[in-house]
């Protein structure tokens, strides 16, 4: 395994891949890896030749009040798991060489995927996010780029971009990987305190309540939306950001549940925000 | 000489040329091509194993005031044009594959390069660039891609944005042609009538008056700024727009001239409105 820290190395290397039409899958990641990258890596790994991890903690995703000077980092800890897993490259470009003085281009997806969920709250954070993919797809050129369905309006804003772009990519959604009582396994579960930690397990409570509901018969949105606030609301720790019962295809808020819908939330077990989410299909 | 109509068929042609270590040099056109395309196509066809002519009317890069409808478009003509100087391929998408339903994502340039000059009067117009160009270029990957100094403005954000992203094409200025007292070519020369246009070559005399100051050591971008505004004052018929005194780079208006300085201006000659500028790198 190669650990890359420099875009002209990089591009050096997928360029090669390229004309030796092996194929190249890449994972990105913001680094601190945990199970929910390793099933990314594991996927990537199964379907093509050769795999690249990308680590960089992108602060254009960041907004000037959020975690970014403490958000985890450990490249030791995360080329040991990568080097495990069979990864052939990191690439792990510094700050300054990405965002060099006088940067100025962003890619801005459409309004209608971002003025929802997350966007509300982070309202530059998908700006930030597909800046940083445009990027390093321009460096890596993978044939196939893995997301997780946890950060589920992501991956339909990168797949739309995807396409609108024009990029030669295959992006490839894998699920959610939880720990024992439920809980997506995310890298800022590691700023919960053990009470906090405990507490946590109330979002995929909401959600498992949600789908009984729909599966009991329940149709109506504003029911099912508000016995999951009445759940959350239960657990002194945690503070709802949103909940929201969309339908998956578009991105629309739904009254009366049907086809593919997607329940989606973002809760404060305190100081620290996570997401989760669920897509019933009614079809199936 | 081949005319390509999809998109799929222009990537896997572009993906053989790229394995095969050919370069290609890109001339990105919205079509019914004149001797300022020409020159770009021939500084192609110099530097590279082949040329691809794209042709597009980009409806993206016109405000809804702006006559998309009637700008003039002759296939035929142009077929032609690119025949007799040897292209090897015309990449000539339909709109609906280019922008299908629910396109949403655009590549927006820096707000310090589009808040002057001609982005004052067009806000949208290079968003609309920059995003058809992030398109085509991932459809074509090319070696090196050709713009006209003319459009010193669009050429400047293009370079930016390549750089910002990590496109790996190389952007080629070509010069601008002019006539023999130095005019800029331009298909706005024939409004002139004759004294008009024995008056249009002051905007290429104060530029040269500008360079004559800075290389004579002149680093006050005001006395330079001065000094133009005074000789082209001196003309009855000529009435100035705008001149800036930027630099190249980030398009800030600069006090002190330095490194890499574009001097740029739109002057009504009557009234008819020309531009030209010129790039001055004090590093070489």
């Amino acid at each position: 395994m190669k650990i890359i820290k420099t875009i002209d190395e990089m591009r050096d290397i997928s360029k090669d891949i390229f004309k030796s039409s092996k194929e190249l899958g890449l994972v990105p990641t913001m680094g601190y890896l945990h199970e929910g990258h390793k099933s990314l890596i594991k996927k990537a790994k199964k379907e093509n030749d050769l795999v690249a991890v990308s680590i960089f903690v992108n602060p254009t995703q960041f907004a000037p009040d959020e975690d970014l000077e403490n958000y985890p980092r450990d490249l030791d800890r995360d080329a040991k798991i990568c080097e495990e897993l069979g990864v052939d490259y990191i690439f792990h470009p510094r700050e300054e060489e990405m965002y060099p003085e006088n940067f100025s281009t962003f890619v801005l997806p459409g309004e209608n995927m971002t003025n929802i969920m997350c966007g509300i709250t982070r309202p530059t954070h998908f700006r930030g996010v597909c800046t940083v993919l445009t990027k390093i797809f321009n460096i890596i050129s993978p044939q196939r780029a893995y997301f997780g369905e946890k950060d589920i309006q992501q991956l339909a804003i990168v797949k739309r971009m995807v396409e609108d772009m024009n990029f030669d990519i295959d992006i490839v959604g894998c699920p959610i990987v939880r720990e024992d009582d439920g809980l997506a396994k995310s890298s800022r579960n590691s700023y919960l305190d053990s009470n906090e930690r405990e507490s946590a397990s109330i979002l995929r409570k909401s959600i498992l309540k949600a789908k009984q509901m729909i599966e009991s018969g329940e149709r109506d949105a504003i029911r099912v939306q508000a016995s999951m606030i009445e759940m959350i609301e239960s657990e002194a720790l945690a503070k709802i950001d949103y909940i929201e019962i969309l339908d998956f295809e578009t991105f629309q808020r739904l009254k009366v549940i049907q086809n593919k819908t997607l329940i989606s939330m973002a809760v404060y077990i305190g100081k620290t925000r996570l997401i989760d989410n669920m897509v019933i299909d009614l079809n199936k």
